[in-house]
This record gives C-alpha cells, sequence and structure tokens, in this order.
C-alpha cells in the first residue's frame, strides 16, 4: 500500500445540492427509467431516494426527476433536460477534479510517497 | 447566497494520515512548543490530540511531535524536522488544491451559479 491523496467533492448551496452520489443515481434513472430500480441498484431505499432527489432539486432551484405515469407505486420517473445538463457538467467537472488533485499530490507529495514505500 | 463548491482533502495511508485538521494542530504546536495549549486553543481533548497524534505518526511511518521533558503531564512538544517538511509541502498542496478547485469550478458551473443566483 502507497500513501495516496483522498478527497469528497459536492456542490453546495445551503447544504449540500449535488455529488458524486446523485450523480450515480440520476445516471441509473437514465438507464432504468425507473427511480426505484435505480435505487435498488445502489442498496438505497425508495423512499430516501426520493427524499434525497426532493433535497437536491430545492437546492438546486429546479426540477431534476418527472414522473411519467401513476403515482408513487407506478409509472417510471424521467430525467428532466436540466437535470441532464447539470449532469453532463458534473461529469465533466468531476473528471477536471480528479485529474487536477492527483496531478497536485504528484507535484508536492512524490518524495513522502516514496518514503513511505521503502 | 450562491452555488459553492465544498470539498475535504486528506492524505490516505490505510486510514486518515493526514489532513487540515492534523496541519492547523501541528501549526499551533509550532507556535506554542505545546500539544495541550494547540489542542485547548482547537477546543480538543488533550488526550485525543495525542492519539490522534499517535494514528498518524502510525500512518506516516515518522515521528510527528517529541516530548521536550518531563512525563504526559510536563514540559513541551517539539515538531520534528520531518513533520516541519510534511507541513511546508502540505500548505503548498493545500493551496493548489484550492486554487484548481475554484478554477474548476468556475470553468464548468459558472452558468450554473448565475442560473441559482437569478
Amino acid at each position: 500500500m502507497t500513501m495516496k491523496i483522498s478527497y469528497k467533492v459536492w456542490l453546495d448551496h445551503d447544504g449540500k445540492a449535488f455529488g458524486d452520489g446523485p450523480y450515480e443515481l440520476l445516471t441509473r434513472v437514465e438507464k432504468t427509467k425507473s427511480l426505484r430500480q435505480a435505487a435498488n441498484q445502489m442498496g438505497m431505499a425508495y423512499s430516501k431516494a426520493w427524499r434525497l432527489i426532493r433535497t437536491l432539486e430545492e437546492r438546486l432551484g429546479f426540477v431534476l426527476l418527472e414522473r411519467k405515469t401513476g403515482g408513487q407505486s407506478g409509472g417510471g420517473s424521467r430525467v428532466t433536460p436540466k437535470a441532464k445538463e447539470l449532469m453532463k457538467h458534473y461529469g465533466r467537472f468531476r473528471k477536471d477534479v480528479k485529474d487536477a488533485m492527483e496531478g497536485i499530490y504528484r507535484r508536492h507529495f512524490s518524495s513522502l510517497a516514496q518514503k513511505v514505500r521503502k
């Protein structure tokens, strides 16, 4: 095992407004067209997933998911165009963060990493 | 309030090995020559500060603090040369992380930040 950099990053607007978890959840909703299935895949209760989405929507100021038909037990979920735009930006942002963090770590700590490995 | 980026970053080697908290603690030890005073200033119990230092030392593989004289209740603490080297690197690393994160956020989310402000 070697020394490494670890980090968590998220968008904040009066609390966590978007991050890796929501990004994964919405990506899975896009594929499955179902928040229930997306939540299941991530081992998250459906009710918790809905509450999360509602909280994020409040903090972001726009709607992320629209139910296609039926009530809470029926129909599917559609990722809104604004949510898709956010996901596109977030995906690129996240990639740049990863690259930058690894570069900065190497720049400052390559010698430390070597010392620890010895 | 506007949308902003938030993050936590730390060095990891089989667990958290160094981060903002330890950096602040050691900086205060450097100034006060006392882990007890440094811990007090941060509202941290002395025993907790010692356990933290010991855990970090284990994960880093080198000693951070040396007691100058006396036992646990007496004397002062000295930051080791290796710890000072780590702090120097970490301080620069942390500054670069801050600058990079803010730049990346602006690059990807300046439009989102404006939307939320409306």
